[in-house]
């Protein structure tokens, strides 16, 4: 039995894991990672890569990464919230490491290990929407993840819901992730607390007094102690994602989606509106069936699980 | 060689063909169909099917359908624009005319013969978009047209482009082929013929002098032309097509998209404007590539041939 390493990159942070043939993490690292620094960010990999296969047998590095991959599984196009554009990814971490590099979007990653080795396992079509700082989405069809054409399908993201809506980090307006992402919850959250301070009151005592100084977690804390303000957001937010996951429906006719990411730890404070609105808004309703919708189970640890799976099977598939 | 027969059933009216295994078409015949009676629907493709095989030898019958068929081909689920709901059309057909009869949406027809005969040779990952009343649409992917997980993918004809839009015949508001179809083009013609009479002189002159006589091949006529208002009309239609076909592209990343559909008789009169949407509009634009847009080939033909090609693969897979 051979090892792989697994590696997700976000914009802040890194985590590499070394990982076996069932989905087990041997060793985990974290480092930061300086966002606006495609070399820096590429140094870190390579140095914890080196320093756990120190300690392991290593067969592959799989790197999952918050961006457009291009077909080879080579290039990170174009990265919304990094810096990254067209950077070969995959051949620079290679050089510095001597070990055959396979470079994934993040969330594909995420939704081979749910497929593999958690909440996705045993459907064939399943949309993984990780709902974190922006939206993570991914696509398996027929079992396997579905790419598309050039090797960036399943970004919805940045599909547009509402017509010269909000500013995205992408350069477009009305993004989806600008409506039922953690960006919008903090962003609705402090909205209402500028707006209705009395209404606000618990959200701005967590957040120490200022609109500002709110975040997600926060929001999440308020609503599961039942504060009508953080419930309203996260009605607010899950009802943009259960439309959103309605229009997908529509497009794709998945049996199920995996609703993953940061956000999703709020659990049925986010499904519950999601589900209603996706309920809801189906075209065909009355007439069809209903997705199943999941709760993603591997939690933080997918990409690094599914980064490090997809490796051992690229690195199987060329033997 | 054997022979199939393709039947393309409309709202108003159905066409039938035999069909040869080179997408050619043998005999032809079109019947008016009432679009709120299923069982004289079903009666019309049962007659249309006895007379044309009474003159040729034929093994199976491909019926294509403006609405969501079930999983296994046999049941037109729900209609937007017809009275079909949980319709057994196979059932219902195959008992009158005693040959084997495959039912398939009416978009997923057309693009599987542009895919075997037409404009989409040559893909594998293919977003057919029909612009005709609505909007059919079909997504063929590995080569094979694309079902999704309960036989209804390829419907992005109702996925939310306005919220809180315009009603739709789907029950919801804002869908897509509210803005980006033939009826929009025409709601367009009349609204500016209400609000500018003398802007839309020709379009009125066209129409018998009220905004509720103009109708689509007058708004191409008087477009042809060069008459401001009716330009204006396909760039307004044009743009939300274009629109629509980024945010596909966004989830699906498809190789080439084909528009077919009556509206794409209009030519670059759509095509332009939507091409100059669609590339101002794809995420990540400039670090990616862009899909192909291309004409549909087989024009009004198509889901005739397509029906009839699927019915004789159908039969070949069961023997």
């Amino acid at each position: 039995m051979r090892l792989t390493i697994g590696i997700d990159v976000g914009g802040t942070k890194a985590a590499a894991g070394v990982v076996d043939d069932k989905g087990r993490i041997i060793e985990k690292l974290k480092r930061s990672t300086p966002a606006a620094s495609p070399p820096e960010t590429e140094q870190v990999i390579a140095d914890v890569v080196t320093e756990l296969a120190s300690r392991h047998e290593v067969a592959a590095v799989g790197i999952g990464a918050a961006g457009f991959i291009d077909g080879t599984r080579s290039f990170v196009l174009f990265a919304p919230n990094l810096a990254w554009r067209g950077e070969p990814l995959r051949t620079s971490v290679q050089e510095k490491i001597g070990l055959p590099v396979f470079v994934e979007n993040d969330a594909n990653a995420s939704l081979w290990a749910e497929a593999r080795f958690g909440a996705a396992r045993g459907y064939q079509e399943v949309f993984l929407i990780a709902v974190g700082t922006g939206i993570g989405a991914s696509l398996l069809i027929g079992g396997d993840i579905y790419r598309g054409r050039f090797g960036i399908a399943g970004e919805p993201g940045h599909y547009r819901v509402v017509p010269d809506g909000r500013l995205c980090g992408c350069g477009n307006r009305g993004c989806w992730e600008q409506y039922a992402s953690g960006s919008a919850l903090v962003a609705e959250a402090r909205d209402f607390a500028r707006r209705s301070p009395e209404g606000a009151m618990r959200l701005l005592q967590l957040g120490g007094g200022t609109p500002e100084g709110i975040s997600g977690p926060q929001v999440t804390q308020a609503a599961r102690e039942g504060d009508p303000a953080a419930l309203r957001c996260f009605q607010i937010v899950g009802n943009w994602l259960g439309q959103g996951m309605a229009d997908l429906a529509a497009i794709i006719d998945p049996g199920c989606f995996i609703i993953g990411g940061g956000v999703s730890e709020a659990g049925s404070l986010l499904i519950d509106p999601a589900r209603w609105a996706y309920e809801r808004s189906l075209p065909g309703r009355g007439y069809r069936d209903f997705a199943d919708i999941r709760l993603a189970e591997l939690g933080a640890d997918a990409g690094v699980v599914g980064a490090a799976d997809l490796a051992r099977r690229f690195v199987a598939a060329q033997a």
